[in-house]
């Protein structure tokens, strides 16, 4: 780095448009987040892989149609033209042709993607945002990585507390183009009226069937076909209501559709899951990529009933505003923090991952998570509830000294008991003063919502022994003022009391889980 | 995305120059070599953040020097213009002046930097890369952090397994000054003087001293005074020495820097960190921003004595090469992936996170851990022990089945089996077949790492039992059969036997640490 001349600032101090700096209580909220995540991913044998942030152009290029503007290009520099990675999918498929001899794995993969969404259209739309994707490609047995799939959905919300708040429709793309063709959609106009239909979550039937037949000139008759079989969710019995409609049933499509989700269901079962899925015939997912079952992950009841929170509120307003702007495709509907109260999506997409392999196309199920959107709401929720429910940092003791007159500030004493319990593997701080005050020693510690402190006194280290004090307790708690410890036994009094604190004030998800069963949303 | 048509490949399927995939058991070590790290820093109370991948190109520039035109830029699409981040210190330094009310902070951030360096020079060089930074910004009495930053790097070593197998080198800014004046060098010589000095790590005193000479100037009366000072290394009996040398004393700077370094031996030997130090006059680092302690690890015992293995030397040829084409100071010697057999180095700069704070200074102490050397060292090391010690999953059991004629899968067994570990937190994992093959099972199991099987039969379910095998025994072990036990008993069965199987087959550095302890480097 040059010599550094302090310059005068003729500019404004800012991260660029679209991009964030995480820090502080949301920095540890978003990590445990995703390392909530992970655990359960690797529960399940999975695997990660990380790819550069950026690619060559010509591998992103054509990959995303009219979504191609939106990818941010390096500047020529000489030698390869590269661009910032778009979503995770196309790395995935990169990875997978250069490595041909994979074929079959669990990989997950959560990393930014960079979108230059237009001003216009990016109110609380991100340029730098997260993704984290689950894909299981290669070709098993049918439906059970499709099962597993979901299964791991739901140990994830459930491990990030979520309790039985969140449903995941699922629907298939064949019984969809089954239902279209049984109605008698014409073939050219499959994908407009099937990302139509994906509005229902957002639109009541009315517009949906003015959508379809004024603006994309469907025949009246068809819509009000379409609008007897999508018009319906439910489980089991939905599903055999379908199986026993006999026109259905005679298209091709629709019946291998059926049997697929048949299938899917005896494995829902099977894993305990089946009451957080509905089978929706409303959920179309716009996008054509898709080839077997689909599914999208909302909290609570119906969407978009997600928290009340501001963030939220003005994310739906941005949303509907868009999509009425719009009235097109959007072909950002597979990213989840695009569904109003979607929080995860995904399904099969036999097709897609074979993208640079020629001949060799691998069958591939996968999900993504919306991170973002989950983290608003998980941050919405503790707000509401419980804001010091979340700690900065993980500090379990602080060392602390005081003294009257003639106080040295036991400054070594202190060093030596954090080193003790550093070697033992316990997270502990100090001042970083001579003589510290006991006062600002104190808010140190409960500033940073240290539950333990270890106080040292002239008098008492000289007898052996110290002060154990637990931070926070209310006046009249029996230990208030704290016991005295032999310094002997310094680490096990402080291990065997840091088992026995209430854990709601750490930053398990336990703490979190509390906070958020006690809300309505 | 748009509806993809299989495309004629007509380019190269390659990730861009300077970049690479992470993926496999490379990956797994790595994410544990970051977790082990950041153990450590929360261990001491840090907090860590999170930057955009790129700033403002303003923001950026003029704060490398030469090295400016290593920058990678974000093409010009409207609006901002924008480059990937070349370190972490700049956006640090950005965000403590966008965030002025911080006044302290110990913050680590472990985040991919971006270098485009010139192929010429670049050979083993990546230009997408990990950087490590641990920093405390903020004022507080001397030398406390500078010691804590030092206890911290040992922590962090001795995590890794390389017990006692590092030396952490130490000088002091102040020091060197005061020694380079003593010695008579010229003021407008002092820093290229003193990179001089910095390469005594890699080349002879003669080299050194010639360069100085022949190369830079120097007398060589004083180029001899300055050869009785920096060819010294040691401990307090070196520091002692210096204390007493009259001259040097009489000199401010040497005095004050001398003074810190004595009050720095105390507090580490407080820490118990002292018999990992060497005071070492030759070190340099030539940049000059550092106003304070400086330091620099190097692995065993003296640099560059680094891994034997052919990626390591060939590393060291590229960078012993670069270093005599330039012959002149390496803006990147802070990068600790640039000094040969440096791993990790830092020091006290007060003058330089206030880049953007105005008048604002904040003192800050730091350290950079080259995290790919230290990936490659411990590949290296584990590759020459044993190679099997790292699992690319966590798996822990594997759900079986077996049956003669008329077998049927006992795919829901298998299933309800796997449900009921993942309900316990247990991870496992089955096959994706309705009627798979032992062998198969077994062969995934073994290719795993899998440690443990859960074997169904026909016959045996129907009694309530299954069998529990621990893979991999050797013959004769009572136990290679495995063991029968009640299917009611299933998950506390599971659990004691995890926890008595040898820890060594698993992810933790207790296997690693094995594998390394019985190596010589």
């Amino acid at each position: 780095m040059a010599k550094d001349k302090k310059e005068k600032l003729n500019f404004q101090l800012k991260v660029p448009k679209g991009t964030k700096d995480w820090e502080g209580k949301d920095m540890v909220i978003r990590d445990k987040i995703f390392s909530t995540i992970t655990q359960v991913f690797k529960r399940h044998g999975a695997v990660t892989i990380d790819t550069p942030v950026f690619e060559l152009k010509e591998i992103l290029a054509g990959k995303y149609g009219e979504d191609s503007k939106l990818i941010y290009d390096l500047k020529d520099q000489g030698g390869e033209i590269c661009s910032l990675r778009y979503d995770l999918t196309v790395p995935f498929a990169r990875w997978l042709a250069m490595n041909s001899s994979v074929q079959n794995i669990k990989r997950y993969h959560i990393a930014k993607v960079y979108r230059r969404d237009q001003p216009a259209m990016s109110k609380g739309r991100m340029r730098e945002f997260y993704q984290c994707d689950f894909d299981i490609a290669g070709t098993y047995d049918p439906m059970l990585p499709d099962a597993e799939i979901l299964r791991i959905t739901t140990e994830i919300f459930e491990a990030l507390g979520w309790k039985g708040r969140y449903t995941i429709k699922v629907n298939h793309r064949k019984i969809l183009d089954g239902i279209f063709e049984v109605c008698g959609v014409p073939k050219d106009k499959l994908r407009t009226i099937s990302s139509a239909v994906d509005k229902l979550d957002k639109s009541p039937w009315e517009e949906v069937r003015r959508e379809m037949t004024e603006e994309k000139g469907l025949d009246e008759v068809v819509a009000d076909k379409i609008g007897e079989y999508v018009n319906h969710k439910g489980s089991r019995d939905l599903l055999t209501e379908l199986s026993n409609n006999e026109t259905l049933v005679a298209n091709e499509s629709a019946k291998a559709g059926l049997a697929d989700m048949a299938l899917l269901f005896d494995y829902l079962e099977v894993f305990g899951v089946l009451d957080r899925i509905s089978l929706d015939m409303s959920l179309a997912r716009g996008l054509d990529y898709y080839t077997g079952v689909i599914y999208e992950v909302v909290t609570e009841g119906s969407a978009p009933a997600v928290s009340k929170s501001s963030e939220s509120q003005r994310i739906q307003r941005d949303a509907k505003k868009e999509a009425k702007k719009t009235g097109e495709d959007d072909d950002r509907s597979d990213d989840p923090t695009v569904g109003v109260g979607s929080v995860a999506a995904g399904g099969r997409y036999d097709e897609l991952v074979g993208m640079f392999s020629g001949k060799n196309q691998i069958p591939c199920v996968g999900i993504s998570f919306g991170v973002d959107r989950i983290f608003s709401i998980i941050k919405a929720r503790m707000e509401k509830e419980n804001a010091a429910a979340v700690r900065s940092t993980e500090v379990d003791v602080f060392v602390m000294a005081f003294g009257g007159k003639g106080f040295t500030g036991l400054l070594r004493e202190r060093m030596e008991i954090a080193k003790r319990l550093w070697d033992a593997g316990i997270k502990a701080e100090f001042s970083w003063k001579v003589k510290p005050k006991l006062q600002q020693q104190f808010k140190a510690a409960e500033q940073g919502g240290v539950p333990l402190a270890i106080i040292l006194g002239e008098d008492e280290l000289a007898a052996g022994k110290a002060k154990l004090k637990q931070m926070g307790l209310e006046e009249g708690h029996p230990e208030k003022d704290g016991v005295m410890i032999d310094m002997a036994d310094l680490v096990s009094e402080v291990k065997k009391t840091l088992a026995r604190i209430d854990q709601t004030t750490t930053n398990g998800f336990n703490g979190m889980t509390e906070a958020v069963e006690k809300l309505e949303v």
